[in-house]
């Protein structure tokens, strides 16, 4: 299954309470491609981003023994890449935004190779709503699934290109306080329910809130799945973790014909698994090379921590008097 | 198998976004018994606990017709039961105290009475540490398991006598926030373990962190369990869920002779699902006449909603190459 993701492909400088690294790769469509790789093909990965001539030849190469096709990338002779840099409270919840450079980023109007404008999947990272609609318009084939991102800067000033673009998108990314911030409701029952209803209408319709160190809610036509978080004692560098997050998740659905309950459901797991390795080293670092085992544990560890038995007393039959359970 | 419950007894005034409701049951001691009767038997539940004259005969009522045993309640001649007044914010997750009178339970001194010295399970609802201590010194022997529950004034007003009382408790159910306070760490999964080292040493030490609406984690030696949360829609009074779920989790863990994680995973659910059920109505309306079948069903619906099935493709044996998952 082919897999097309259009976003920022970035140069981070990182502070942590901790450590500190100096221009390390980053961006959204980094992070996912990276996390999608161990369920897709590298070569069914097509990136779709701008760079300048400063991008790290460490990330060619690494996107080039991934085996991803980037002949979507654009290199802009002469030009910065989009650069970051942020320093981490002592909590890791929040962080301070220190520099922000778009550079070459700023004129990004993303043009799909005519090779990719039909791929089962495509996602969306974290870009402009009308980019996003853009890319959605440049295909020539309904994909199997559209999934998309989004942030508090689109939400508060872009709505409008926002709620156009929800609604050619089958399946929305999106954290509690930007849930909350789009639909003004303090419960996020509701809110997962009002943004579901926000989206394409022709297919499931499927969103997924992360709630960080609390793990996530995926919302599937009517179901609802809550999944935990993985235990980590101590995070490294939360960068990245929510892009690698839905990588995992886009990932391990390219790897299905049909979109189904359990397949997301597994699928919002092993996005999990990938966002907790994420936050152990700097940047890329630790989701450069993991093995299917080091995954394939976690999730297990994820499916242990969170499952309980049914009442051993209880039978088909449901007694309704107190003391009889 | 008995249960002494120790706390408040209380009359509540409420004001919510959506209602507002004067003078109302209340109190921790109530909450707990209430919700815990569901799985113990009504007469094999003690209170202690002091009120004045006021003290609503509809409690009383309500008491002997669930059989609970008051004869530790004293009652103070001419005096005012504890009386808080409080407004919920529009998002229910933070409220204003508008006011504390403690009247007669300032001068509370517990006094279990002597055939309630040797209980099965002790709950210790949320008092001055001192108290908790001083009840767990009045004990003739030793119980399964002794549980409390503490807050923010008591860790930065009295810590010293809470690390006291903690060293004789074999259970914490404490919130994220207190938690953080308490141990003084961002991570929960660190603050569980601490907390743990907190506990007495001779028995399970198991830490429950209540999470809200993001559900529970719990502690049982090594291991860790993710509770999620009961999805709701709307909260309509918060009060008393904390100590609905401690009742709900120690009423259950009352049915079995030993204490075992399997069964200390189902308390926590149980007590989530005495939570839920807890903020739908005010005070402690909505778990006065619960049924079993309202209880078990969303037990099941818990289990329903954070399970997952194992990865089909693999088998026992890990392969290690991306790919062939």
């Amino acid at each position: 299954m082919s897999l097309l993701v259009v976003g920022s492909l970035a140069v981070d400088t990182i502070e942590t309470p901790f450590d500190k690294r100096e221009r390390a790769l980053g961006g959204s469509a980094t992070y996912i491609s990276l996390a999608a790789s161990y369920f897709a093909h590298g070569s069914d990965i097509g990136l779709v981003g701008v760079v300048g001539e400063d991008f790290p030849e460490h990330a060619w190469k690494l996107f080039q023994g991934k085996g991803f096709d980037t002949s979507g990338v654009e290199v802009i002779k002469g030009g910065k890449t989009f650069f970051w840099a942020g320093k981490y409270h002592y909590d890791m919840n929040t962080r301070d935004t220190l520099t922000t450079d778009l550079n070459v980023f700023a004129d990004f109007k993303p043009k799909v190779p005519a090779k990719h404008t039909s791929p089962d999947y495509l996602v969306l990272g974290n870009i402009a709503p009308s980019l996003q609609l853009d890319v959605i318009n440049q295909m020539k084939k309904k994909p199997k699934l559209i999934i998309c991102d989004t942030m508090n800067f689109w939400i508060t000033g872009a709505k409008d290109d926002l709620m156009k673009t929800l609604a050619k998108v089958n399946a929305l990314v999106i954290n509690d306080g930007e849930a909350r911030l789009l639909v003004d409701h303090p419960s996020l029952v509701v809110c997962g329910h009002k943004l579901q209803e926000m989206l394409a209408p022709d297919n499931h319709r499927i969103v997924i809130i992360k709630k960080g160190e609390h793990g996530a809610l995926l919302f599937y036509d009517q179901f609802i799945f809550s999944a935990p978080a993985y235990p980590l004692e101590e995070i490294f560098d939360p960068t990245g973790a929510g892009d690698s997050f839905m990588g995992g998740l886009i990932g391990y659905l390219t790897r299905w014909e049909t979109i189904q309950y359990a397949t997301v459901k597994r699928a919002v797991v092993y996005g999990t698994v990938l966002a907790s390795y994420c936050c152990s080293k700097f940047s890329t670092e630790a989701i450069e090379n993991l093995s299917m085992d080091q995954i394939y544990r976690r999730f297990r560890e994820l499916q242990s921590i969170s499952s309980f038995e049914d009442e051993p007393f209880r039978t088909q039959k449901h007694d309704s008097a107190a003391g009889t359970m």
